[in-house]
Protein backbone atom coordinates (compact mmCIF):
# COMPACT_ATOMS: atom_id res chain seq x y z
CA UNK A 1 0.00 0.00 0.00
CA UNK A 2 2.71 2.19 0.00
CA UNK A 3 3.26 2.75 -3.80
CA UNK A 4 0.10 4.62 -5.51
CA UNK A 5 0.96 3.08 -8.85
CA UNK A 6 0.31 -0.37 -6.94
CA UNK A 7 -3.10 0.60 -5.62
CA UNK A 8 -4.05 2.03 -9.16
CA UNK A 9 -8.08 0.82 -9.61
CA UNK A 10 -9.56 2.52 -12.62
CA UNK A 11 -8.53 3.96 -16.17
CA UNK A 12 -10.03 7.52 -17.12
CA UNK A 13 -9.22 9.51 -19.93
CA UNK A 14 -9.99 13.60 -20.13
CA UNK A 15 -9.38 15.90 -23.80
CA UNK A 16 -9.78 19.02 -24.80
CA UNK A 17 -9.99 19.26 -28.36
CA UNK A 18 -10.68 22.94 -30.64
CA UNK A 19 -14.44 20.77 -30.91
CA UNK A 20 -14.94 20.29 -27.55
CA UNK A 21 -14.18 17.82 -24.41
CA UNK A 22 -14.12 14.27 -24.09
CA UNK A 23 -14.57 12.14 -20.92
CA UNK A 24 -14.26 8.60 -20.81
CA UNK A 25 -13.89 6.41 -17.39
CA UNK A 26 -14.17 2.67 -16.69
CA UNK A 27 -16.15 1.26 -13.94
CA UNK A 28 -14.15 -1.53 -12.10
CA UNK A 29 -13.32 -0.69 -8.45
CA UNK A 30 -11.51 -3.95 -6.77
CA UNK A 31 -10.12 -4.10 -3.40
CA UNK A 32 -8.33 -7.24 -3.52
CA UNK A 33 -9.11 -9.81 -5.95
CA UNK A 34 -12.44 -11.06 -4.33
CA UNK A 35 -13.77 -7.71 -3.99
CA UNK A 36 -14.56 -6.26 -7.42
CA UNK A 37 -17.54 -4.21 -8.31
CA UNK A 38 -18.70 -1.89 -10.47
CA UNK A 39 -19.21 1.76 -9.90
CA UNK A 40 -19.66 5.18 -11.55
CA UNK A 41 -16.28 7.01 -12.08
CA UNK A 42 -17.98 10.12 -14.21
CA UNK A 43 -20.14 12.64 -12.70
CA UNK A 44 -21.74 15.06 -15.07
CA UNK A 45 -22.90 18.30 -13.29
CA UNK A 46 -25.57 20.19 -15.74
CA UNK A 47 -28.38 21.18 -13.40
CA UNK A 48 -27.12 25.39 -13.55
CA UNK A 49 -28.43 26.48 -17.14
CA UNK A 50 -25.27 28.24 -18.07
CA UNK A 51 -22.51 25.40 -17.45
CA UNK A 52 -21.31 21.96 -17.70
CA UNK A 53 -18.85 20.26 -15.31
CA UNK A 54 -17.72 17.08 -15.80
CA UNK A 55 -15.68 15.20 -13.17
CA UNK A 56 -13.94 11.86 -13.36
CA UNK A 57 -12.28 9.82 -10.22
CA UNK A 58 -9.65 7.81 -9.61
CA UNK A 59 -8.08 6.44 -6.33
CA UNK A 60 -9.38 5.17 -3.49
CA UNK A 61 -13.65 4.96 -3.90
CA UNK A 62 -14.49 6.28 -0.06
CA UNK A 63 -12.30 9.63 -0.41
CA UNK A 64 -13.60 10.39 -4.16
CA UNK A 65 -17.08 9.34 -3.18
CA UNK A 66 -16.97 11.73 -0.28
CA UNK A 67 -15.30 14.57 -2.74
CA UNK A 68 -18.13 13.97 -4.53
CA UNK A 69 -21.02 13.22 -2.27
CA UNK A 70 -19.63 17.01 -1.11
CA UNK A 71 -19.95 18.86 -3.91
CA UNK A 72 -23.63 17.46 -4.27
CA UNK A 73 -24.25 18.42 -1.28
CA UNK A 74 -23.41 22.27 -1.37
CA UNK A 75 -24.63 22.54 -5.01
CA UNK A 76 -27.77 24.52 -4.01
CA UNK A 77 -26.65 25.62 -0.40
CA UNK A 78 -26.10 29.28 0.76
CA UNK A 79 -22.32 29.45 0.25
CA UNK A 80 -22.23 30.03 -3.39
CA UNK A 81 -18.66 30.36 -3.13
CA UNK A 82 -18.80 26.29 -2.80
CA UNK A 83 -21.01 25.53 -5.13
CA UNK A 84 -20.06 24.23 -8.40
CA UNK A 85 -23.14 26.28 -10.08
CA UNK A 86 -21.98 29.20 -8.20
CA UNK A 87 -18.35 29.89 -8.62
CA UNK A 88 -17.47 32.20 -11.58
CA UNK A 89 -14.82 30.70 -13.88
CA UNK A 90 -13.59 26.87 -14.29
CA UNK A 91 -10.06 27.94 -12.61
CA UNK A 92 -12.33 28.66 -9.60
CA UNK A 93 -14.28 25.29 -10.05
CA UNK A 94 -10.53 23.35 -9.92
CA UNK A 95 -9.35 25.20 -7.08
CA UNK A 96 -13.22 24.11 -5.49
CA UNK A 97 -12.76 20.41 -6.27
CA UNK A 98 -9.11 20.84 -4.74
CA UNK A 99 -10.53 22.11 -1.76
CA UNK A 100 -12.89 19.59 -1.45
CA UNK A 101 -10.32 16.92 -1.56
CA UNK A 102 -8.04 18.58 0.93
CA UNK A 103 -11.12 18.76 3.56
CA UNK A 104 -11.83 14.87 3.25
CA UNK A 105 -7.69 14.75 3.43
CA UNK A 106 -8.39 16.31 6.78
CA UNK A 107 -10.96 14.11 7.64
CA UNK A 108 -10.03 10.71 6.41
CA UNK A 109 -5.92 11.06 5.78
CA UNK A 110 -4.98 10.27 9.57
CA UNK A 111 -7.37 7.40 9.80
CA UNK A 112 -6.19 5.96 6.52
CA UNK A 113 -2.65 6.91 7.49
CA UNK A 114 -3.04 4.63 10.64
CA UNK A 115 -3.78 1.78 9.02
CA UNK A 116 -1.24 2.18 6.40
CA UNK A 117 -2.64 3.32 3.74
CA UNK A 118 -2.05 6.40 1.72
CA UNK A 119 -4.51 9.06 0.81
CA UNK A 120 -4.68 8.11 -3.21
CA UNK A 121 -6.82 10.16 -4.92
CA UNK A 122 -6.96 12.03 -8.43
CA UNK A 123 -9.32 13.92 -10.79
CA UNK A 124 -9.95 14.92 -13.79
CA UNK A 125 -12.19 18.15 -13.93
CA UNK A 126 -13.39 19.99 -17.12
CA UNK A 127 -16.07 21.43 -18.68
CA UNK A 128 -17.38 25.51 -19.83
CA UNK A 129 -18.79 28.10 -18.34
CA UNK A 130 -20.91 30.21 -20.66
CA UNK A 131 -18.53 32.94 -22.26
CA UNK A 132 -15.63 31.48 -21.03
CA UNK A 133 -13.69 28.73 -22.54
CA UNK A 134 -13.03 24.99 -21.71
CA UNK A 135 -10.55 24.15 -19.53
CA UNK A 136 -9.82 20.30 -18.54
CA UNK A 137 -7.62 20.09 -15.18
CA UNK A 138 -5.90 17.56 -13.62
CA UNK A 139 -6.39 17.47 -9.96
CA UNK A 140 -3.79 15.89 -7.65
CA UNK A 141 -4.00 14.29 -4.35
CA UNK A 142 -3.20 17.16 -2.97
CA UNK A 143 -5.63 19.08 -4.21
CA UNK A 144 -3.24 21.01 -6.36
CA UNK A 145 -3.98 20.73 -10.33
CA UNK A 146 -2.25 21.40 -13.96
CA UNK A 147 -4.48 22.61 -16.92
CA UNK A 148 -4.97 20.74 -20.18
CA UNK A 149 -2.77 22.33 -22.99
CA UNK A 150 -2.78 22.77 -27.01
CA UNK A 151 0.54 20.69 -26.95
CA UNK A 152 -0.64 18.49 -24.41
CA UNK A 153 -4.76 18.45 -24.85
CA UNK A 154 -5.45 15.39 -22.93
CA UNK A 155 -4.85 14.17 -19.13
CA UNK A 156 -5.04 10.09 -18.09
CA UNK A 157 -5.70 8.98 -14.47
CA UNK A 158 -5.23 5.44 -12.55
CA UNK A 159 -3.91 2.85 -14.82
CA UNK A 160 -2.55 5.08 -17.40
CA UNK A 161 0.36 3.17 -19.05
CA UNK A 162 -1.04 0.64 -21.27
CA UNK A 163 -3.42 2.84 -23.07
CA UNK A 164 -1.09 5.68 -23.64
CA UNK A 165 1.08 5.00 -27.04
CA UNK A 166 -2.21 5.06 -29.25
CA UNK A 167 -3.24 8.65 -27.85
CA UNK A 168 0.39 9.36 -28.31
CA UNK A 169 -0.10 8.47 -31.66
CA UNK A 170 -3.88 9.78 -32.90
CA UNK A 171 -4.33 12.99 -31.00
CA UNK A 172 -3.69 16.79 -31.40
CA UNK A 173 -6.10 19.24 -30.63
CA UNK A 174 -7.18 19.45 -33.82
CA UNK A 175 -8.80 15.92 -33.67
CA UNK A 176 -12.69 15.35 -34.04
CA UNK A 177 -14.89 14.39 -31.04
CA UNK A 178 -15.63 11.33 -33.05
CA UNK A 179 -12.00 10.14 -33.82
CA UNK A 180 -11.17 11.30 -30.07
CA UNK A 181 -13.91 8.97 -28.48
CA UNK A 182 -12.69 6.03 -31.09
CA UNK A 183 -9.39 6.82 -29.64
CA UNK A 184 -10.63 6.68 -26.22
CA UNK A 185 -11.61 2.89 -26.72
CA UNK A 186 -9.36 1.83 -28.29
CA UNK A 187 -6.83 3.22 -25.45
CA UNK A 188 -9.16 1.54 -23.01
CA UNK A 189 -9.32 -1.50 -24.94
CA UNK A 190 -5.28 -1.81 -24.86
CA UNK A 191 -5.81 -1.48 -20.95
CA UNK A 192 -8.78 -3.83 -20.35
CA UNK A 193 -6.52 -6.71 -22.26
CA UNK A 194 -3.45 -5.85 -19.57
CA UNK A 195 -5.17 -4.99 -16.43
CA UNK A 196 -7.79 -7.04 -14.21
CA UNK A 197 -8.76 -3.97 -12.49
CA UNK A 198 -9.82 -1.79 -15.60
CA UNK A 199 -13.42 -3.10 -17.19
CA UNK A 200 -16.59 -1.96 -19.27
CA UNK A 201 -19.02 -0.77 -18.52
CA UNK A 202 -17.59 2.84 -20.22
CA UNK A 203 -19.10 5.79 -19.39
CA UNK A 204 -18.44 8.30 -22.27
CA UNK A 205 -19.25 11.95 -22.20
CA UNK A 206 -19.03 14.17 -24.94
CA UNK A 207 -19.05 17.93 -24.27
CA UNK A 208 -18.77 19.87 -27.79
CA UNK A 209 -17.29 23.45 -27.90
CA UNK A 210 -19.55 26.44 -27.02
CA UNK A 211 -22.51 24.95 -25.94
CA UNK A 212 -22.43 23.85 -22.60
CA UNK A 213 -24.02 20.54 -22.60
CA UNK A 214 -23.16 16.76 -22.63
CA UNK A 215 -24.46 16.13 -26.09
CA UNK A 216 -23.38 12.34 -25.81
CA UNK A 217 -23.97 10.31 -22.77
CA UNK A 218 -23.30 7.10 -23.82
CA UNK A 219 -22.42 3.97 -21.75
CA UNK A 220 -20.41 1.27 -23.45
CA UNK A 221 -21.29 -2.13 -22.13
CA UNK A 222 -19.14 -4.94 -22.80
CA UNK A 223 -21.15 -6.81 -25.38
CA UNK A 224 -21.65 -3.39 -27.11
CA UNK A 225 -21.68 -3.82 -30.86
CA UNK A 226 -19.42 -0.58 -31.84
CA UNK A 227 -16.79 -1.64 -29.08
CA UNK A 228 -16.52 -5.03 -30.03
CA UNK A 229 -16.54 -4.30 -33.47
CA UNK A 230 -13.28 -1.64 -32.64
CA UNK A 231 -11.47 -4.04 -30.21
CA UNK A 232 -11.99 -7.26 -33.10
CA UNK A 233 -10.71 -5.01 -36.13
CA UNK A 234 -8.04 -3.08 -33.68
CA UNK A 235 -6.37 -6.41 -32.65
CA UNK A 236 -6.85 -7.95 -36.19
CA UNK A 237 -5.60 -4.90 -37.97
CA UNK A 238 -2.44 -4.56 -35.35
CA UNK A 239 -1.50 -8.65 -35.61
CA UNK A 240 -1.85 -8.26 -39.70
CA UNK A 241 0.24 -4.84 -39.32
CA UNK A 242 2.79 -6.52 -37.21
CA UNK A 243 3.30 -9.63 -39.91
CA UNK A 244 3.82 -7.53 -42.83
CA UNK A 245 6.44 -5.90 -40.95
CA UNK A 246 10.41 -7.18 -42.38
CA UNK A 247 11.78 -9.25 -40.03
CA UNK A 248 15.55 -8.14 -39.02
CA UNK A 249 17.94 -9.48 -41.17
CA UNK A 250 20.26 -10.05 -39.23
CA UNK A 251 18.19 -12.06 -36.64
CA UNK A 252 18.37 -14.92 -38.91
CA UNK A 253 19.39 -18.24 -37.93
CA UNK B 1 12.29 6.96 -3.97
CA UNK B 2 9.58 5.02 -1.79
CA UNK B 3 8.01 3.53 -4.97
CA UNK B 4 9.48 0.89 -6.91
CA UNK B 5 7.61 1.79 -10.40
CA UNK B 6 9.01 5.72 -9.88
CA UNK B 7 12.12 4.74 -9.89
CA UNK B 8 11.86 2.48 -12.99
CA UNK B 9 14.85 3.12 -15.56
CA UNK B 10 15.05 0.62 -17.90
CA UNK B 11 13.49 -1.56 -20.02
CA UNK B 12 14.51 -5.17 -20.75
CA UNK B 13 12.29 -8.55 -22.35
CA UNK B 14 13.23 -11.67 -22.41
CA UNK B 15 11.66 -14.44 -24.39
CA UNK B 16 11.66 -18.16 -24.11
CA UNK B 17 9.98 -19.55 -27.02
CA UNK B 18 10.42 -23.06 -28.65
CA UNK B 19 12.79 -21.72 -31.21
CA UNK B 20 15.06 -20.22 -28.42
CA UNK B 21 16.02 -17.31 -26.21
CA UNK B 22 15.40 -13.66 -26.94
CA UNK B 23 17.08 -10.58 -24.98
CA UNK B 24 16.39 -7.22 -25.46
CA UNK B 25 17.20 -4.50 -23.01
CA UNK B 26 18.01 -0.55 -23.55
CA UNK B 27 20.97 0.93 -22.07
CA UNK B 28 19.71 4.55 -20.59
CA UNK B 29 19.78 5.15 -17.05
CA UNK B 30 19.39 8.53 -15.44
CA UNK B 31 19.57 9.91 -11.96
CA UNK B 32 17.50 12.67 -11.84
CA UNK B 33 17.10 14.81 -15.53
CA UNK B 34 20.05 16.30 -15.55
CA UNK B 35 22.18 12.97 -14.38
CA UNK B 36 21.91 10.77 -17.75
CA UNK B 37 24.22 8.11 -18.95
CA UNK B 38 24.24 5.22 -21.52
CA UNK B 39 24.98 1.46 -19.48
CA UNK B 40 25.05 -1.79 -21.00
CA UNK B 41 22.20 -3.66 -18.79
CA UNK B 42 22.66 -7.29 -20.90
CA UNK B 43 25.25 -9.57 -19.32
CA UNK B 44 25.81 -12.88 -21.64
CA UNK B 45 27.99 -15.56 -20.17
CA UNK B 46 29.53 -17.89 -22.48
CA UNK B 47 33.23 -18.77 -21.33
CA UNK B 48 32.18 -22.71 -20.98
CA UNK B 49 31.86 -24.43 -23.22
CA UNK B 50 28.21 -26.13 -21.77
CA UNK B 51 26.27 -23.16 -21.05
CA UNK B 52 24.78 -20.23 -22.37
CA UNK B 53 23.66 -17.66 -19.39
CA UNK B 54 21.83 -14.34 -20.51
CA UNK B 55 21.13 -11.32 -17.55
CA UNK B 56 19.26 -8.28 -17.90
CA UNK B 57 18.84 -5.97 -15.72
CA UNK B 58 16.43 -3.19 -14.42
CA UNK B 59 16.51 -0.89 -11.01
CA UNK B 60 19.18 0.43 -9.04
CA UNK B 61 22.57 0.62 -11.10
CA UNK B 62 25.10 0.12 -7.79
CA UNK B 63 23.47 -2.74 -6.59
CA UNK B 64 23.01 -4.27 -10.39
CA UNK B 65 26.66 -3.72 -11.39
CA UNK B 66 27.75 -5.37 -7.73
CA UNK B 67 25.41 -8.77 -8.54
CA UNK B 68 27.45 -8.87 -11.55
CA UNK B 69 30.92 -8.11 -10.59
CA UNK B 70 30.44 -10.60 -8.15
CA UNK B 71 28.89 -13.17 -10.37
CA UNK B 72 31.97 -12.19 -12.68
CA UNK B 73 34.47 -12.35 -10.11
CA UNK B 74 33.57 -16.30 -9.20
CA UNK B 75 33.16 -17.19 -12.51
CA UNK B 76 36.70 -19.08 -12.07
CA UNK B 77 36.76 -18.95 -8.69
CA UNK B 78 37.34 -22.44 -6.30
CA UNK B 79 33.89 -22.76 -4.82
CA UNK B 80 32.09 -24.29 -7.76
CA UNK B 81 28.83 -23.80 -6.32
CA UNK B 82 29.24 -20.39 -6.07
CA UNK B 83 29.85 -19.78 -9.97
CA UNK B 84 27.23 -19.57 -12.83
CA UNK B 85 30.24 -22.27 -14.85
CA UNK B 86 30.26 -24.44 -11.96
CA UNK B 87 26.69 -25.18 -10.83
CA UNK B 88 24.92 -28.09 -12.94
CA UNK B 89 21.67 -26.27 -13.82
CA UNK B 90 19.28 -23.23 -15.15
CA UNK B 91 17.20 -23.92 -11.77
CA UNK B 92 21.03 -23.37 -9.71
CA UNK B 93 22.21 -20.55 -11.56
CA UNK B 94 18.83 -18.58 -10.61
CA UNK B 95 19.04 -19.49 -6.88
CA UNK B 96 22.68 -18.04 -7.50
CA UNK B 97 21.90 -15.12 -8.95
CA UNK B 98 19.30 -14.46 -6.24
CA UNK B 99 21.73 -15.24 -3.66
CA UNK B 100 24.40 -12.87 -4.82
CA UNK B 101 21.14 -10.49 -4.96
CA UNK B 102 20.95 -10.91 -1.30
CA UNK B 103 24.65 -11.05 -0.64
CA UNK B 104 24.69 -7.33 -1.81
CA UNK B 105 21.36 -6.62 0.07
CA UNK B 106 23.22 -7.11 3.06
CA UNK B 107 25.86 -5.20 2.08
CA UNK B 108 23.94 -2.14 0.91
CA UNK B 109 20.49 -2.48 1.99
CA UNK B 110 20.44 -0.73 5.33
CA UNK B 111 22.91 1.92 4.12
CA UNK B 112 20.16 2.67 1.34
CA UNK B 113 16.98 2.95 3.62
CA UNK B 114 19.42 5.23 5.96
CA UNK B 115 19.42 7.73 2.98
CA UNK B 116 15.68 6.81 2.21
CA UNK B 117 16.14 5.08 -1.00
CA UNK B 118 14.74 1.61 -1.77
CA UNK B 119 16.38 -1.38 -2.58
CA UNK B 120 15.20 -2.14 -6.44
CA UNK B 121 16.69 -4.71 -8.39
CA UNK B 122 14.76 -7.39 -10.61
CA UNK B 123 16.75 -9.33 -13.07
CA UNK B 124 15.65 -11.49 -15.76
CA UNK B 125 18.26 -14.67 -16.42
CA UNK B 126 17.86 -17.14 -18.98
CA UNK B 127 19.97 -19.47 -20.65
CA UNK B 128 20.67 -23.79 -21.40
CA UNK B 129 23.02 -25.97 -20.22
CA UNK B 130 23.74 -28.76 -22.38
CA UNK B 131 21.55 -32.00 -22.37
CA UNK B 132 18.88 -30.07 -20.25
CA UNK B 133 15.93 -27.35 -21.13
CA UNK B 134 15.77 -24.08 -22.07
CA UNK B 135 14.70 -22.18 -18.94
CA UNK B 136 14.04 -18.14 -18.17
CA UNK B 137 13.84 -16.31 -14.85
CA UNK B 138 12.20 -13.18 -13.14
CA UNK B 139 14.62 -12.75 -10.01
CA UNK B 140 13.03 -10.51 -7.74
CA UNK B 141 14.88 -8.12 -5.36
CA UNK B 142 14.56 -10.28 -2.60
CA UNK B 143 16.30 -12.88 -4.47
CA UNK B 144 13.27 -15.20 -4.87
CA UNK B 145 11.66 -15.96 -8.53
CA UNK B 146 9.93 -17.58 -10.77
CA UNK B 147 9.96 -19.07 -14.33
CA UNK B 148 8.11 -18.32 -17.76
CA UNK B 149 6.41 -21.12 -18.96
CA UNK B 150 4.79 -21.78 -22.30
CA UNK B 151 1.31 -19.57 -21.54
CA UNK B 152 3.50 -16.97 -20.12
CA UNK B 153 6.99 -17.60 -22.33
CA UNK B 154 8.11 -13.60 -21.58
CA UNK B 155 8.71 -11.31 -18.48
CA UNK B 156 9.42 -7.86 -18.40
CA UNK B 157 11.09 -5.60 -16.16
CA UNK B 158 11.78 -2.30 -15.54
CA UNK B 159 9.29 0.34 -17.57
CA UNK B 160 6.70 -2.66 -18.62
CA UNK B 161 3.37 -1.00 -19.44
CA UNK B 162 3.96 0.82 -22.50
CA UNK B 163 5.22 -2.02 -24.61
CA UNK B 164 2.95 -4.71 -23.11
CA UNK B 165 -0.19 -4.53 -25.21
CA UNK B 166 1.29 -5.42 -28.60
CA UNK B 167 3.69 -8.20 -26.66
CA UNK B 168 0.30 -10.04 -25.57
CA UNK B 169 -1.33 -9.86 -28.86
CA UNK B 170 1.73 -11.46 -30.83
CA UNK B 171 3.34 -13.48 -29.01
CA UNK B 172 3.13 -17.46 -28.04
CA UNK B 173 5.35 -20.34 -27.10
CA UNK B 174 5.85 -20.69 -30.90
CA UNK B 175 6.43 -17.56 -32.47
CA UNK B 176 9.85 -17.55 -34.45
CA UNK B 177 13.02 -15.81 -32.70
CA UNK B 178 13.15 -13.28 -36.21
CA UNK B 179 9.03 -12.49 -35.41
CA UNK B 180 10.31 -12.28 -31.64
CA UNK B 181 12.66 -9.65 -32.38
CA UNK B 182 10.73 -8.17 -34.34
CA UNK B 183 7.81 -7.52 -31.84
CA UNK B 184 10.63 -6.57 -28.94
CA UNK B 185 11.63 -3.60 -31.53
CA UNK B 186 8.19 -2.48 -31.89
CA UNK B 187 7.39 -3.35 -27.86
CA UNK B 188 10.86 -1.26 -26.72
CA UNK B 189 9.82 1.87 -30.07
CA UNK B 190 6.31 2.32 -27.81
CA UNK B 191 8.41 2.47 -24.45
CA UNK B 192 10.50 5.01 -25.58
CA UNK B 193 8.24 7.22 -26.78
CA UNK B 194 6.31 7.14 -23.68
CA UNK B 195 9.12 6.98 -21.30
CA UNK B 196 12.51 9.06 -21.61
CA UNK B 197 14.08 6.75 -19.58
CA UNK B 198 14.32 4.09 -21.84
CA UNK B 199 16.66 4.88 -24.70
CA UNK B 200 18.86 3.14 -27.28
CA UNK B 201 20.90 1.48 -28.13
CA UNK B 202 19.32 -1.66 -27.71
CA UNK B 203 21.25 -4.90 -26.96
CA UNK B 204 19.49 -7.84 -28.89
CA UNK B 205 20.70 -11.38 -27.74
CA UNK B 206 19.46 -14.43 -29.74
CA UNK B 207 19.98 -18.24 -27.97
CA UNK B 208 18.63 -20.85 -30.30
CA UNK B 209 17.51 -23.94 -28.80
CA UNK B 210 19.68 -26.49 -27.99
CA UNK B 211 22.50 -24.84 -29.57
CA UNK B 212 23.54 -23.50 -26.42
CA UNK B 213 24.84 -19.90 -27.88
CA UNK B 214 24.25 -16.67 -28.49
CA UNK B 215 23.65 -16.94 -32.56
CA UNK B 216 23.21 -13.57 -32.42
CA UNK B 217 24.53 -10.47 -30.41
CA UNK B 218 23.60 -7.20 -32.06
CA UNK B 219 23.55 -3.19 -30.86
CA UNK B 220 20.62 -1.56 -32.16
CA UNK B 221 21.94 2.26 -32.48
CA UNK B 222 18.54 5.05 -32.53
CA UNK B 223 19.87 5.23 -36.44
CA UNK B 224 19.87 2.13 -36.93
CA UNK B 225 18.58 1.63 -40.17
CA UNK B 226 16.15 -1.33 -39.70
CA UNK B 227 14.65 0.02 -36.51
CA UNK B 228 14.17 3.21 -37.94
CA UNK B 229 12.37 1.19 -40.79
CA UNK B 230 10.14 -0.33 -38.25
CA UNK B 231 9.08 2.50 -36.49
CA UNK B 232 8.15 5.01 -39.29
CA UNK B 233 6.39 2.00 -40.43
CA UNK B 234 4.44 0.80 -37.27
CA UNK B 235 3.80 4.87 -36.39
CA UNK B 236 2.55 4.57 -40.39
CA UNK B 237 0.91 1.51 -39.92
CA UNK B 238 -1.22 2.24 -36.42
CA UNK B 239 -2.63 5.55 -38.32
CA UNK B 240 -4.34 4.48 -40.98
CA UNK B 241 -5.00 1.24 -39.50
CA UNK B 242 -7.06 3.89 -36.73
CA UNK B 243 -8.16 6.04 -39.71
CA UNK B 244 -9.50 2.95 -40.99
CA UNK B 245 -12.32 1.84 -38.11
CA UNK B 246 -15.23 3.85 -38.40
CA UNK B 247 -16.13 6.41 -35.94
CA UNK B 248 -18.87 5.30 -33.61
CA UNK B 249 -22.27 6.68 -35.02
CA UNK B 250 -23.44 7.32 -31.47
CA UNK B 251 -20.83 10.37 -31.34
CA UNK B 252 -21.75 12.28 -33.73
CA UNK B 253 -23.09 16.12 -33.83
Amino acid sequence: MGCIEGDVVSYCLGMRLKAGLVFVSDSRTNAGVDSVATFKKSYVFDGAEDRVIVILTAGNLAITQSVISLLEERLHGPDRSRSLYGVKSMYEVARLVGDTLREVHAIDGAHLKSHGADFIASLIVGGQIQGRRMRLFNVYAAGNFIEASDETPYFQIGETKYGKPIIERVITVDTSLEEATKCALVSFDSTIKSNISVAPPLDVTLVPADGCRASVRYRVADDDPYFQMVRRAWGEGLRKLFTQLPDPDWAGG
